[in-house]
């Protein structure tokens, strides 16, 4: 186990919630993400702008993969003593623009000096109709959706210092509000891919007791790419004609790739970290 | 104009919320501090133990100041990657004891592996009652809980590399929930004061409109001095019996030092941060 799942181990007798994207409490949501320096990225890799998009967009797709509508945000801010005024404006600019977007008020947090650009956000959103990652039932149909497997060879070519499209999804997740909304009546069990798709089944396989019987050979390139933040759903076969006109409808594609049966699935993939 | 505070402006217009110590939405209180090495402590200073409880009790000291419960947490704890198991298991009792003292639940948050640690906590309060910075009404009188002085006394000395009390509020905040739980009917405003006595008058002053009549010279060891985690809040004159017997019973000390009247206060101490 590493150290990371090591420490949010001890937490496990004190809570009911963690397990999820996000912590489920009376209809609200609460998702707790960060984005850190030299962690989730290298500074000279993003604009500032880019910077605080992204820490804004994978905390929202925690919140659209439960199925809730974000409402609120708080922001912790450590910010290198270096940074002028024109660079927090940029930075600020980055965190308005997706609550802009999103219909997102800023309502608090905390801001600070700092050696390195370290942003962590929380994001409570409502729901009325939660999706967790223990819903899924057996015989359900898997899938995710787009494409998988971008953002490993990206993030691999910056890595290696090379340049990559200015339209990657490494740069900028495309999220699919309005379709999972749509979409999660029919859904049993929902969760977006930040880690990679095999990680991610673990998580599932685990939360809702299930294995999975994979329609097709499905290669590393793509069951261990990560920072995809596409969705990753389960949904009765009863259903399939319904999510995939919705889905034709709002132009998103769809990989139906397993079958929920009796049974448990790991992860050969290795860790995702840089 | 310090960055921090110019980062914070940018969000001014977004936003109706910020300018207390949380943001309350709907009867829920919800407050965000950082905790970071280097910026807040220095890694000899305190045992890991002590880190993670002074994180949760400066958060936890928000919701008090605002007369909310604390209910629930998130924790974005960025962990250095040369830490043993023992570390870790010893920085998670930290915020599980605090979470038990104060009956808070820790629902999420985010755990990554980072060049030093650095931890942000998001509370979840509730209140009936909130007591906000805006409140102060004119002849109201200001007073704080407690002795301030001590903790910056003490970080001068850590700062010179001395040893400070065991018992130093600096390691580990004393909170007076109890006491302002029972008081606050009687209170108008009310803040905790994090980053001084002056500095807090100075956000209240603009929040609620008024200046101060000081009854006595403040000095600047006491006016400026951060870390205390004492309470700040006004009354009515006519509450002052009330609110000394609450004192009394709790063993609170409160030092009543100033009337609130038509004016502007202005902060002249120097910047806290280290």
């Amino acid at each position: 186990m590493n150290k990371e799942d090591y420490f949010i181990k001890q937490f496990d007798k004190n809570s009911s919630f963690i397990g999820d994207d996000g912590a489920l409490v009376d209809n609200i949501v609460y998702s707790n993400d960060a984005f850190f320096e030299d962690v989730h990225f290298k500074k000279n890799w993003f604009s500032l702008k880019q910077i605080a998009r992204k820490a804004m967009l994978v905390n929202i797709s925690d919140a659209i993969a439960m199925n809730a509508v974000p409402k609120y945000a708080l922001l912790t801010v450590a910010i290198p003593k270096e940074y002028s005024k024109k660079d927090i404006k940029e930075l600020s600019q980055g965190f308005l623009e997706v609550a802009e977007e999103y219909g997102i008020e800023i309502i608090g947090g905390d801001t600070i000096s700092n050696i390195k650009l370290d942003i962590s956000v929380t994001i409570i959103s409502k729901t009325n109709d939660a999706k967790l990652r223990s819903g899924i039932k057996k015989d359900d149909l898997i899938c995710y959706t787009g494409d998988l497997g971008t953002c490993k060879k990206d993030l691999e070519k910056l890595l290696a210092g090379k340049k990559i499209s200015k339209k990657s999804k490494f740069y900028e997740p495309k999220l699919k509000a309005d379709f999972f909304y749509e979409v999660s009546k029919y859904v049993n069990a929902a969760m977006d891919i930040s880690d990679g798709l095999f990680f991610e089944l673990e998580r599932m396989s685990k939360q809702s007791k299930v294995g999975f019987k994979f329609f097709d050979d499905i290669s590393p390139e793509i069951a261990c790419s990560g920072e995809e933040y596409e969705l990753l759903f389960s949904f009765s076969p009863k259903n399939i004609n319904k999510i995939e006109e919705i889905a034709k409808k709002h132009d998103v594609i769809l990989n139906i790739f397993a079958k929920a049966n009796k049974g448990k699935f790991r992860c050969d993939c290795k860790n995702h970290h840089f």
